[in-house]
This record gives structure tokens, sequence and C-alpha cells, in this order.
């Protein structure tokens, strides 16, 4: 069995992990990102204890504990190098925790993490390589190969999100022009919507369903629009559809994968997505003909990060 | 040892190689690509019957012959797929060269063949992870991981010229724009410095000394003019150093390897083109601090092909 907490900007999960990715116990508290390091760990050590509580109850025997962070972690150390979004820098989160339990401690990105659970128990499970990129208010990414996750040399790999794959008309938070994630992420789409609408693309259909929604366009109404047809929302999305494809294609044509799954909240549109990604995606793969890697949904949802956190010790 | 035999568009080259990389035996024939696969295929017969003879007179136990190809191969069959420059199409070589010596055969790419040649006897030699870039025509690639080749599910994966980085004034071969070959190969720098000149890029210094070379402009011409400090070949070669970065950015975010080797025709521009990647590529890593990729010049030069292809069936 294994510890597997799950940690987000806005809540920490924590989950009992059996070897096969079965989740037996879960538990979660929100993140008080604001109140710094120690008070985040603090709330970890007490997800932690009360599941090593409920271990002992069952007689489970926890072998080891896994932590998906927002970040990068120090593949020596175990030490979180960055979390932007927690305001984390070199947090020793690996060495803090090994000294309390005693127990070997795993910590890694997030992406990478789900992208370990959907191997185990997922859309990738029995794939020998694969990608899992999840499309959320930033792009992230997961790779798997001779399926064992794969992070590169220094641990700073897989960061699919900043491959740079055009040019764009704003520039990413990491400093560049052109990242997959301006193109493909929940921000990207908004973003792009938005311009449109600024520039004077008129389409009153649009407008009067957004007023309806009290001026509110998130990604869920601009791909509901898109599904109605409506133009101005077809436009975004197709663009998003082109780019997202082009960053397919150059994995395709880089590391021709068995699967590309797609996850994170973009996802949730679901079938009509990958139906779209499908028509588009082949048009940026060298070789076309014969086999080729197949772009799927992720399955796991928000148990992934438990379970892939829990397992990184078997998939790294 | 292996018997290693190197396909090129001009001239076919074979050799008998021992476990470690050293050629014991060299041997060359032109490439009569005009008159069709089955000419090539007698050639490269001739050839290696004249390895197998040199093999019998020394003692030398043959294990294997292993064969780079322009283009790509099915794993399974060992049959090559496609070869654009050769205008091979299904190609049953495997097949034809397998029935003939009963010994295992073994093709690959060109490059994916050099990238094991600089892995066991050259510059990424020792590396875990590596990425082998030549930039010559086109640009090519390998990639070593956990010190075996990475060629994907299906075996169309390495295909480095292809990934989309940016837009480009022109089309790639392959139908789309964008891809990294139309910045960063020998092709792409003329035609961009043809580009500047063609819109009244007035370079009197650059056209003079254009002239005495008989109006030959090739890609060490515009090196040898860059490391003179003129400001057309130097605005063209800082393109192409800008577009080269944001790829091997791209792989560092990606795959972060030990080493990215530049191998190929334009590596020829040496430490010069070295030292302005080295300046670059930074800009375009998302995690800065700390260890990274080292960029290097690719160390074996002509003798990659046959040491790479003689050694495939050790790093499949």
């Amino acid at each position: 069995m294994y510890i597997g907490i799950d940690v987000g900007g806005t809540s920490i999960k924590a989950g009992i992990v059996d070897y096969k990715g079965n989740i037996l116990y879960k538990d979660t508290i929100g993140t008080r990102a604001s109140l710094g390091y120690e008070a985040v760990r603090e709330d970890m050590i007490t997800l932690i204890n009360k599941a090593i509580q409920y271990s002992k109850q069952e007689n489970y025997r926890i072998d080891s504990i896994g932590i998906g962070v927002p970040g990068i972690a120090d593949p020596q150390s175990d030490n979180v190098i960055y979390c932007t979004n927690l305001n984390w820098k070199d947090a020793p989160l690996g060495k803090d925790l090994k000294s309390r339990y005693g127990l070997p401690i795993y910590i890694d990105n997030d992406a990478t993490v789900a992208a370990i659970a959907e191997s185990v128990k997922g859309i990738t499970k029995g794939s020998e390589n694969s990608v899992f990129l999840t499309l959320g208010t930033g792009v992230g990414g997961g790779i798997i190969i001779n399926r064992k996750v794969y992070s590169g040399t220094h641990n700073k790999g897989s960061e699919i999100g900043h491959m740079i794959i055009g040019e764009n008309f704003y520039d990413c938070n990491c400093g560049n022009n052109g990242c997959l994630e301006t193109f493909a992420s929940a921000t990207a789409i908004v973003r792009y919507t938005q311009k449109l609408i600024d520039e004077g693309f008129l389409d009153e259909e649009f407008m009067e369903a957004l007023r309806s929604k009290d001026g509110v366009m998130d990604t869920k109404f601009i791909f509901d629009m898109a599904k109605k047809n409506n133009e101005l929302a077809l436009k975004s999305i197709d663009r998003m559809v082109k780019y997202l494809s082009i960053g397919i294609g150059n994995f395709i044509n880089i590391l021709n994968p068995d699967i590309i799954a797609i996850g994170g909240g973009v996802s949730k549109a679901g079938k009509y997505l990958i139906e779209k990604i499908n028509r588009e995606f082949i048009n940026y793969v060298i070789f076309k003909e014969g086999s080729t890697t197949e772009i799927k949904l992720s399955q796991l949802g928000n148990d992934a990060g438990i379970i892939g956190a829990a397992l990184i010790s078997e998939y790294k």
C-alpha cells in the first residue's frame, strides 16, 4: 500500500492506494496557499497522520508516501524546486517528511503523476509509450516511455506546455512567445475569444447568450456555443484545435507514442473536442500511412492525482 | 563483429565493425539511385560479399548486418517503407538480404544510426539520454533514451526536422509550414539569405565576395562571411541560430537530455556555431537554474553511418 497526496491550488487530497491503483481510503482539506509552505506542509502532515492511523486500524502496510505538486522536484533530494502557484521555492518537503515518518518520500510534478495514474488504471493502461496532456489554466504533461515515467536527466523535462509551436498575440507567463499553453489552455481560449470581440467581431447570438450568463465567459460556455455552431465560438475553438493539433503532430513526429491522452478542465468538452482533433492532427504527421498514435480522452478525472502520486515509486 | 552499411544519396559505404565501434575494414561505391531499388540492392550485395570474404580471411565471426537508410523502415519486417531521396517505397530490403545471407538484418534511419554511433564512440558516449541533430540539406535526428535508441511505437518518431516551431516564408517539402528544417538546414540558410538579397538588402561586401566565388552561395560561404562580421550573412545566421535554439529549447523542455549533439554539414561551422547557440538557447528553456542539457558538436563525421548501422542490433 502507498499513501498518495495531491497538492493543488485549492485543495490537498490524500489517499491510501494499493499497487493496482485502487483507492482504499480518501480525505481532503483546503489549500491555505497564502499562508506559505509551512502551513501547507502542516496540513499535509495532518492528512498523512490520519491516513496512517487508518492504515494501522485496517492492518495495511504502507511502503512509501508519494506527492504530486504543481511544480518540479529535485530527483536527488526530493525537495520541491519550484511551485509557482503556491509560491514555493526550494521547499524542503522531502527532507521534512522523511525525518518525520521514516518512510521513502517521492515527489513529482502533478501532470507527471496524472500520467502515471492513467497508465496504471486509465486510458493508457497497457501502453508502452504514451503522452498525457492536461489542458487547464495552463498546459502540463507527462511522458511514459517503456512503461516508466520519463522526466529527463535533470527532472526538467515533460514541460509540454512550453513547447514553442508558432507566433501568438500575447506572451506566455514564462516570458516566451508561441508556447502551446498560449494556444491550447482554458486561459488561451478565453483570451482569443475576448480578442475577437474586442476587435469588433460582431456576433449577436454569442453576446446575448453571454449576457444571460451575467457576462461570465469561460471555456465551457465557449465550447457549448461552438457545439451550437455559433460562428464566433467556432472560430475560437477551431483555432485552438489547429494549434493543439500542431503540438500533437510534433509529439507524434518526435516520440510517436501509442496514445496521446487529453485531460484537464478543457477535456470536459469530451467527444466533441476529440473528434475535432482527430480530423485535424493527421495534417501535421509526417508518416500518415499505416498505424499511428491514437488521441483519446483521459479517464480518471479527480482521482488521478492521488493514484499517480501513490504509485510514483513504482513507475520512476 | 558486425557489418554496417551506410546508404547515402551519393555513395554506399560498408564496413566491418567490432562491438566497441572500431572499424576494421572499409569499402565504398557510388549510389546509382536513378537506376532504382534493385540496382542499389545489387551494389549493396557486392559490398557485403566483399566484406564477408574479408571476414573469412581474418577469421571474424559476423553476427548481423545493419543498414542505415535515408528514410524509415518497418521494425516488424525490416523492410524500407520510404526513402524519398532514393525513390524507394516498400522496398523489401530486409527480406531480400535475410534470404540471401541467413543473418539477422537490421535497418534504420540514417540519423538514428548516427545517433547510435555518437553514443558508442562519439560525443554522447556515456550519456543516459541524448538527442542527435543532423543539419544538412534537411534536418534529421536520433533520440537515445536510457542508452537505447528511441524511435517510437510505430518506428515513426525522431522526425525532429518536422517539429513545427514558428511561421516561415516558404513551406516545407512535407507540405507543412514552420518545420525546424525550414529554419535550420543548409537549404534554409541559403534560401533566407537569397530572400534578403531579392528583397533589396544591399551589402556590397557580401556581393563582391560572392562574385569572386562565381556566384555560388552555399552555407560555408555564408558562415565564412558571418565570421567576418558581414552584416547580411550575420542577419541570416543569427535568424537560423534563433530558430535552432527554439527547437533545442523545445527538446530540453520536453526531453531534457544530458546532451544535444549537432552534426551534419552545417555543423562544420564548428565552435562559432556552438558558441552562438550557447548564448541563445537558454532563453527558451523553462528551468534555467541549476544543471541543464549541454549543446555540443558531434565527433564522428563520415564514419558515423557505418559504425551506427553495424551496431543497430545492440542499441534497439
